[in-house]
């Protein structure tokens, strides 16, 4: 399921490819994700604010579109709004986890998308790195919406 | 100047060239950048959040680097928070405007840095297509640092 979602970022999201992106584990409150730093590097070395805002935004994008996929929910998801905080550089490899902040029922955002309305989420989302060391936080709104129609 | 700190982007922040940024303008408050759809897109056709998030985060910090340069302000600049909302979507090219929320003077900021004391800046950043309609703003807060030593 990861794998295949990894599958469609890299051929409808270019950008999460030339980051290289990659989806770790996923269960309905969290996703993790990681990718490397030379791809998202600045140029003081450390990891790229841009890239890093980037990558926390896609894995709370990725968390949600799996619980919608999981539940059936046949939707669009965007994100709305966000805030971010960078506490210190991160000289390494970069390693996302997304969380939901309030436990969402999928049974109930799928009626309600059914009914062709709206449903938002709020995620954080933290960076980190291999030793669960945070370097940056966000919080992140999206937009569940129902498919206008099937891309063609 | 501006052609100068984009060949300095691309060599030192690889994800700039992978979203084709272009540095188009630059006075002393404000820059506009540009970058093309394509290399930005998501799976609903329109700019990923990501790209736009990155593009603006780098808009912003290039104003910054280019007073700096101006002033001979030998600093690192970085990220320390923001905060972005995203009215619409932008299913075309996209166009940066980075802004100042005040006028900085940067005479007082080059003494400030010799003294060895960071400064941090206030900047707005919208995201425009080529009519200069609004889809997504961004409220950034950056530190520009004395640098520690010169890269080698």
């Amino acid at each position: 399921m990861i794998k295949s979602l990894q599958d469609f970022l890299y051929s409808h999201i270019p950008l999460t490819k030339e980051m290289r992106l990659e989806l770790v584990s996923f269960n309905e409150s969290t996703l993790t994700a990681k990718a490397p730093l030379l791809p998202n590097i600045n140029d003081k070395g450390s990891a790229f604010g841009g890239s890093s805002s980037a990558l926390m935004i896609i894995s709370a994008w990725s968390l949600i579109k799996l619980c919608c996929d999981t539940h059936q929910i046949n939707a669009d998801i965007v994100i709305h709004e966000n805030h971010t905080q960078w506490q210190k550089p991160l000289y390494d490899d970069l390693f996302l986890e997304a969380n939901f902040t309030e436990k969402y029922n999928f049974k109930a955002v799928k009626h309600r998308i059914e009914k062709n309305k709206h449903f938002r989420v709020q995620c954080e989302i933290k960076l980190v790195d291999v030793d669960a060391n945070i370097y940056s936080t966000m919080t992140a709104y999206y937009v569940i919406i129902p498919k206008k129609e099937e891309s063609l």
